[in-house]
C-alpha cells in the first residue's frame, strides 16, 4: 500500500477502506508517512469529505493508536461527558458530582488546554492542594469508593490524533466535520467509558457558529460512538453568549458550587439538569427524563450533590472547606464594576470577546507554557434580553493588574450591544441527538 | 504574512495576490515554509484552481527563484521550443538544425529526465564524443558562429519549480492545468529565449489524454508567455500512437537524420514542418506560413539542414561522420522482427505500452541513476490505419539481451490492436494556439 495512491484516491472522490485508513494512521503515527503527504490528504478530505464508514474507521484507528484506558476494575456503568467548549463553560465541575450523587460512575480524564480560561484541571486546582496527577490504581479505587474521579492525561491517549491535529492546525484543515468528530471521539473511545454524553455548543463563542453545523457534528459523533458500541447522546446548546455568569477559573468554581446548592444561574443550571438527565439515562440510573430530573433535583435539594464535590476534592488532596466557604478560593486584588453607558436591553454579547477579556486579565493560556492566574475573571450581571439602566453594573471585573483591567474593560464595553427595543431571550437547549 | 492565512484564503476560494505568491515561492525556496504547508496549498489549488493573474504570478516568481539565463550576447531573435513529451519524440534533434539552417538562432537548454527513452541530451550522446557540458561562453559563441547550440542545465534554473515539482510528485497534486503550465513556463522564461514554440501532446501516450485538456494547457502557457513579453505559440499534436517510427535513443537520432534529408516518416516530417513554420515566424524569418514552409523545404532539399546538424555535432565534440553514416551510431546485438499474428488494419496502438517496451529493453531511466542503453529500441513498420497481413512485420526490435527482448515482445503484441474493418487515419496536427 502506498500513501500516494491513497491521496490520489481520496482526491478523486473515492472512498478509503478500513484497511487503508488503518495503514495511513499507523504509518503516520510511526513517522513512516511524512507530514507533507498527510497534509495533502487532509486537504483532499476537506474538499471530498468522508463517508460515515470512513469516519468511523478513522476514529477507531486513532483511538487504538496508543493506550486504551481499561476501566473494567470499576463496577457499574461508567459515563463520560464532553463539551466542544466555550466561554464560561464550568459544566464538568457542577455536573459530575451531581450525577455521581445519583449513582452514576464518573471516571473522567481531563486536560488543561489552551483557551480563554484554563481547562477543568486548572479550575479544580482552585482548591488548594487538589491534584489530578494520581495513579491509575488510585483513580479506579476512588471511583469504586466514592463514585467520582478526574485524572490528568498521563497515558498516551490517541497519539495519532495528537499528531494529526497539530498538523491540521497549521495547514488550514481543522474545520471539517468528519475530522473534528473523529478527533474528539477517538480520545473519548480510548478513555474507556461505557457511555458518552456530548455537549455540542453553537453560536458566536463556539467553534460551530451555525446551529445546523452543530447538529451535523453532533450526528457524526453520535454515529461514531454508537457504531463503536458506546451509548452516545448529544445535546446541542447555546454559546452565543457566555454560559452562566462567571468567566475565570476560581470564579467559575464558585458558580459551580452555587449551582450544586441550587443557587446557580438559570441557564447554567438548566444545562446541568439536561446533560445530567441524559447521563443518568445513559448510565442506566433512570428510565426517562422526568425520573432523571427528579433525581437530580433531589440531590441538589438534600445537599448530597455538594457533599459529593467535597468528598471528591478531599479524595484528590484538595481543601474541601473551600466548597462551603468560597472565601478560601483564590481571590483577586482589584474588584471593580463595569457600568453600562446606556439604558436599554442587552441585544447581543460578543461571546468570544468576553473570553478574550479573561485571557487579557491572565485567566487563560496563550501558549502551552503560560502561567494561569486562577483568581481573575468576570462576573456578568446582565445577559441577552436583560433590562439595564445607564450607570448600572453590566459586570464585575476581578483583576490583579490595573493596566490589564483597563484593557479588558475597554474591550468588554465593545462586546456588549445595548438596544432600546425589547429583546427576546433564546432557549439555551437547541436540541437532542440520539442517533 | 503567514503561509497559514494564504492556505486558508485559497482553500476558501480566494485569489492570491502577486505579493502573496511571491512571498510563498521565495520563502518556500529558502526552506522557511515547510513542505507540509506547501502540499496543503497545492491540494487547495488543485480543488480551487488559479486565475490567469495568479498563474502568471506563480510562473514569474518561480522563473526568478534562481539564475536567469542571459542571452543578450547572442545577436538576433532566439527561439526556444518545448514539447510536453511522448513516445518517439525526437523532434528537437531534427527541428533545431532545420530551423537554424533558415537563420533562426537556437540557444537551447535541455535535460536528461526520466522516461521511456532518454532526453534530448541522452539521444545526442549517440554521436560519439558529443557533450552538452559546455560553458556559457562556449554556448553563446557557438550560437553566434553557427546558429545553434544545446547545453545541459548547469545553471540553477527555477529551483522553486524543481522543489515544488518534487513535492507535487509525491502528494498527488501534479495534474492541475495552472500548476503544469507554470512549471513548464517558469523554466522556459528563465532560459532566456525571446520567443517560445510549444508542442502540446494529446492522446494515450501523452500526459494530457483529452484533446480539450491539451488545448486548455496550451492556452494557459501561451497566455503566460505572452504576458511575460515572450512571443509564444503552441501547436497541439497527436500522441495517441508513437511519433514517427523509431522509439529508442540512437534509433531516433537515425530517424531525425533521415528526416533532415527528406526521408523521414510522414507524420514526424509534418510535425517538424509545422513547428518549424512557427519558429521561423516567431523568430521573424518568415511573415506567413507558406513562406516558412518553402524555406524549410528548401534547406531539406539543398542539404543545408543536414549540414547544420553536422556542424552542430562537431562544434560540441561529437563525430559528425555519423550524420552521413548512421552505422557509426550505437548498434544493438540482436535485431529481430515482430510478426503480426492477424491480418487486418491497425486500429489502435497503446502508446504508453510501446514506451514501456523501450524502457524494458534498457532505453530509458527508471530512477535518476539508471544507465541508458542508447542502442536498443523499436522501429514500427505499421501505424494506425495501416493494412497488415498475418506474418508480416509489425516492428523490428533492437535489443542487447534476449530475456528483455522476450518480455518486450510479449508486451508489444498486447499493445497492437488489429481489426478487420478499415480504419481512418487521424490528423497529426490538432490545432494552433496563438493567444
Amino acid at each position: 500500500m502506498r500513501m500516494y495512491d491513497l491521496i490520489m484516491k481520496k482526491r478523486n472522490g473515492g472512498t478509503l477502506t478500513e484497511e487503508e485508513i488503518g495503514y495511513m494512521v499507523s504509518e503516520y503515527t510511526a513517522d513512516r508517512i511524512p507530514d507533507y503527504q498527510m497534509s495533502a490528504m487532509m486537504m483532499a478530505i476537506y474538499f471530498q469529505g468522508m463517508s460515515e464508514a470512513e469516519t468511523v474507521a478513522l476514529t477507531m484507528a486513532m483511538a487504538h493508536s496508543g493506550d486504551m484506558m481499561d476501566l473494567h476494575e470499576i463496577t457499574g456503568v461508567k459515563v463520560d461527558k464532553h463539551s466542544t467548549g466555550g466561554v464560561g463553560d464550568k459544566t464538568s465541575i457542577a455536573l459530575t458530582p451531581m450525577v455521581a450523587a445519583c449513582g452514576v460512575k464518573i471516571a473522567k480524564m481531563s486536560g488543561r488546554g489552551l483557551g480563554h480560561t484554563g481547562g477543568t484541571i486548572d479550575k479544580l486546582e482552585s482548591f488548594e492542594g487538589f491534584s489530578t496527577g494520581i495513579t491509575a490504581e488510585h483513580f479506579q479505587r476512588q471511583v469504586n469508593e466514592i463514585g467520582i474521579s478526574i485524572m490528568g492525561q498521563t497515558l498516551d491517549i490517541a497519539p495519532a490524533d495528537k499528531k494529526l491535529y497539530a498538523l491540521r492546525d497549521v495547514t488550514a484543515t481543522v474545520d471539517n466535520m468528519s475530522l473534528i468528530a473523529s478527533s474528539i471521539m477517538s480520545k473519548k473511545l480510548a478513555s474507556g467509558a461505557d457511555a458518552i454524553v456530548l455537549d455540542v455548543k453553537t453560536g458566536s463563542g463556539a467553534f460551530m457558529k451555525e446551529e445546523a453545523d452543530a447538529f451535523a457534528l453532533a450526528r457524526e459523533m453520535v454515529t461514531i460512538g454508537n457504531k463503536a458500541g458506546r451509548k452516545t447522546i448529544a445535546v446541542v446548546s447555546d454559546m452565543d453568549q457566555p454560559l452562566g455568569c462567571a468567566v475565570g477559573n476560581a470564579l467559575e468554581v464558585q458558580e459551580a458550587i452555587a449551582t450544586l446548592k441550587g443557587e446557580g444561574p438559570a441557564d447554567f443550571t438548566e444545562l446541568c439538569m439536561t446533560l445530567g438527565t441524559y447521563m443518568l439515562i445513559a448510565g442506566g440510573r433512570a428510565k426517562e427524563e422526568q425520573e432523571a430530573r427528579t433525581m437530580l433535583a433531589k440531590v441538589i435539594a438534600d445537599g448530597s450533590a455538594v457533599s459529593k464535590l467535597e468528598q471528591f476534592v478531599q479524595a484528590q488532596g484538595g481543601n474541601p472547606a473551600a466548597v462551603l466557604d468560597p472565601s478560601l478560593l483564590p481571590k483577586a486584588a482589584i474588584v471593580e464594576d463595569i457600568q453600562s453607558p446606556d439604558s436599554g436591553y442587552v441585544e447581543k454579547i460578543d461571546c468570544e470577546e468576553i473570553g478574550i477579556c479573561s485571557l487579557i486579565l491572565g485567566g487563560g493560556r496563550e501558549t502551552k507554557d503560560s502561567e494561569i492566574d486562577l483568581a481573575v475573571g468576570l462576573i456578568l450581571h446582565k445577559k441577552v434580553g436583560d433590562r439595564v439602566e445607564a450607570g448600572q453594573a453590566l459586570a464585575t471585573i476581578h483583576a490583579n493588574d490595573r493596566q490589564k483591567l483597563m484593557t479588558a474593560k475597554e474591550r468588554f464595553l465593545k462586546a456588549y450591544h445595548i438596544t432600546t427595543e425589547e429583546v427576546t431571550k433564546k432557549p439555551l437547549i437547541k436540541g437532542l441527538v440520539t442517533e
